[in-house]
């Protein structure tokens, strides 16, 4: 093969339940998807989704993965906790121009494109980022027991609290808490589903949460309004300025939408491309280490 | 042996560090103290450590252990969800007057004897308690996922948290932040730390978060005066009037004394009794099933 164009580039988006790469080679674009990787929760599962999707990428471009070793890649990826575990992956990859980070950057680099703006991404987990004069920074991103406010799993599990704190007696039920209570069977149920819950498990009440919220049960309003009003103080936080664009990414993002201050909800925007587009846009500032 | 007097009583009380027996039997009582019983992580270890208590009990009091079968028994267990779970243990006991149920009755009867008042139970979980013309009322020990207000872990896991959150740049370090930080390594050792950890692991911080509270630790002021807060909510909302005695117990209780709003603060008081003390008061209440 010849010299790599300079616009020869890998991006990868690994979540934890897919794996998209892209290839882009001699102005041909190639994509393919393979199956999650979580580093955190499993490293060699990780690895070996990484080395086996790169195969087939190069592969399907018709060249020798010798000869991507030397494309300038951006891997993001879900549960790279620090700068030394992304390294530790890319050691064991056949690259040597590779940068591997966890996966909230690539996001924002594609929902963002080029622009400034803030991102919300919120999805089983949660994020909250903005770039302004190209510089960047996030906020949350820490998982559930200690953050992910506002996300799928932060509200699902914020409704098992409320219906135990209506047993109590510190809430009057509502219908949304009467149903799930009933659904779980009890409240010494709730206590045993919540001890063996992953993230997931709890974020699978969301989406009846925010649509029960949007018919005016009164207990998913206060989850969902608080959840909001969190997203809207750390948008704050980041310097959110009026008029500035904010991307929803993410499964429930677009949600909070009418539930944030009206000065922020009309600026909801859409997102320029896809993590997989960001983690492109990034690999061309990858240089060889 | 004779027929048992009207003032022979067993009680229990079954934590997850230890499990106390008492046996009142012709005016004499007997005490001995067995490894914990947490029912909701171990039921066959539970079964065993009652069962071995009893044994003992009655070898103590010199007495075959069908003698103690007909003794009115009550049982205050850490991890008993429900009263199915309840009837569960006690069908599996030597006993056939015995109620077994949570330990939150038992601690409250002891602490308040046979007066009014509220009780603070708080230690590496939480409970709050008021009785009021003999009806008792409880709030809370649902445990750390979905509740625990106040408790020793609940305050752990909220230093860590603000330390994610401080990272974050949302508050600023202190004193106490920078430390926990420096000594566990980084937010990722934090974040994996606390994947892990279980409830008395998060509540090992706690007295450290009190100190620093006391000597001025913005971070440690904000945790514990936002729990005490809470607990002045709670005692709020079960009805708590101004002059009423309020208990605090547990290994944590104590120290929100001199962060809950002055007019409750002085009406702090001391336990009756243990909680086998109270688990032995109840115990004259148990008729035969």
């Amino acid at each position: 093969m010849a010299e790599q164009s300079l616009t020869s580039r890998i991006g990868i988006d690994g979540g934890g339940t897919n794996c998209r790469f892209a290839l882009v080679l001699d102005g041909t674009r190639y994509d393919l998807r393979r199956g999650g990787a979580n580093a955190s929760t499993d490293m060699a599962g990780t690895i070996a989704t990484l080395r086996d999707g790169l195969s087939s990428l190069a592969q399907e471009a018709g060249v020798s993965i010798e000869n991507l070793s030397s494309i300038p890649a951006h891997i993001g990826l879900a549960g790279v906790m620090d700068a030394a575990m992304g390294a530790e992956i890319a050691a064991q990859l056949p690259l040597r121009c590779v940068r591997v980070e966890d996966d909230r950057r690539t996001a924002m680099s594609g929902a963002l494109g080029h622009s400034d703006g803030c991102v919300l991404g919120i999805g089983t987990g949660s994020f909250i980022g903005r770039r302004a004069a190209g510089v960047e920074r996030v906020i949350g991103g820490w998982g559930l027991v200690l953050g992910d406010v506002a996300s799928g799993a932060y509200l699902g599990r914020g409704l098992l609290s409320r219906i135990l704190e209506s047993a109590d007696g510190l809430f009057p039920p509502s219908d949304l808490t009467q149903q799930v209570l009933a659904e779980i069977g009890s409240t010494a149920a709730i206590v045993s589903f919540a001890a063996q819950a992953a993230p997931a498990d709890f974020a699978r009440f969301a989406p009846r949460i925010i649509e029960a919220a949007h018919g005016g049960d009164p207990n998913a309003r206060a989850l969902v309004i608080d959840s909001a009003q969190q997203i809207a103080q750390r948008l704050r936080h980041l310097g959110w300025e009026a008029g500035e664009k904010i991307v929803p990414i993410g499964g429930l993002a677009p949600a909070y939408a009418p539930f944030l201050p009206p000065e922020m909800a009309e600026n909801i925007g859409t997102p320029e491309g896809t993590s997989l587009d960001g983690a492109l846009t990034l690999a061309a500032t990858v240089t060889a280490t």
